[in-house]
């Protein structure tokens, strides 16, 4: 399936996380497969916390964009519409927590899982986990909130 | 006074939020007041979620190595000790939380607060928060814990 952010219309693409318009961005690209959604990154090797190890604030932007990409890909799922057809479902971060349960190796493609833990009205929680060579290193949750459809229409507007 | 990301031993300078040996990495700065530790930051102009407004992923970082920071300049001055020296008191962070409270404006210089909230044994939490213009835009808390001096050691071997 086509990642969730390959979706979001091109004024909303300049996200330095995850939008696929902005080339000095991390370009994280987030699938869902009907139950979950995956993203996967290598950092580059300047993404370093001490030598050897990832930075935790690129750890935590990796759980903040798959985590909005995730409410986005499954609030589309629950009202059986198609990605990407407006009127956009697209998700803003209202908090994000991390924990990091152990060092994550520098190196290693990352993979990253969200899941929806919680969708009530405009608001998604979404579960997000980071692992390393299999192991779950990081564990994090996102309590993402559409966004409202005057700044939506503001920004499509403004283009 | 210097800030004290620059007191640190070059082998634990290379840290991509906070690191002054680290050419690509964002190069924030800590100063320790007596109170409190202040970070002033410029995002670029890449460093955007939608247009106009600074990326979560960027301000989270900023709230964690501000928030690591503080936890040392704090831990050096309860100790009476002059930043820097060794034995080095370097944290690591355990966990970050961080409330986005409004969209933070991409173009002012961002000020960044942290304060110890509570320090025991070899924790520290630090409450941290986001000003622009003068408001507050993100709140945050950093849990930091002093890295053990096994891996100080091993870093420092290693160079």
């Amino acid at each position: 399936m086509q990642p969730i952010q390959d979706t979001y219309p091109d004024e909303l693409s300049h996200c330095y996380g995850c939008g696929r318009l902005n080339p000095d961005g991390l370009q994280i690209k987030s699938v869902w497969n009907g139950n979950e959604a995956i993203a996967r990154f290598t950092p580059h090797p300047y993404h370093t916390a001490v030598p050897g190890y990832v930075y935790g604030g690129l750890l935590a932007s990796l759980i903040d964009c798959h985590g909005t990409g995730t409410a986005a890909a499954a609030a589309y799922a629950a009202a059986g519409r198609e990605p990407g057809t407006a009127p956009y479902l697209r998700y803003l971060t209202a908090s994000l927590r991390v924990n990091f349960l152990k060092p994550t190796p520098l190196g290693p493609e990352l993979v990253i899982h969200g899941r929806v833990k919680e969708m009530a009205g405009r608001k998604v929680v979404v579960e997000a986990w980071i692992e390393a060579n299999g192991e779950t290193t990081v564990q994090g949750e996102v309590v993402a909130v559409q966004a409202p459809d005057y700044m939506i229409e503001a920004l499509l507007r403004r283009g």
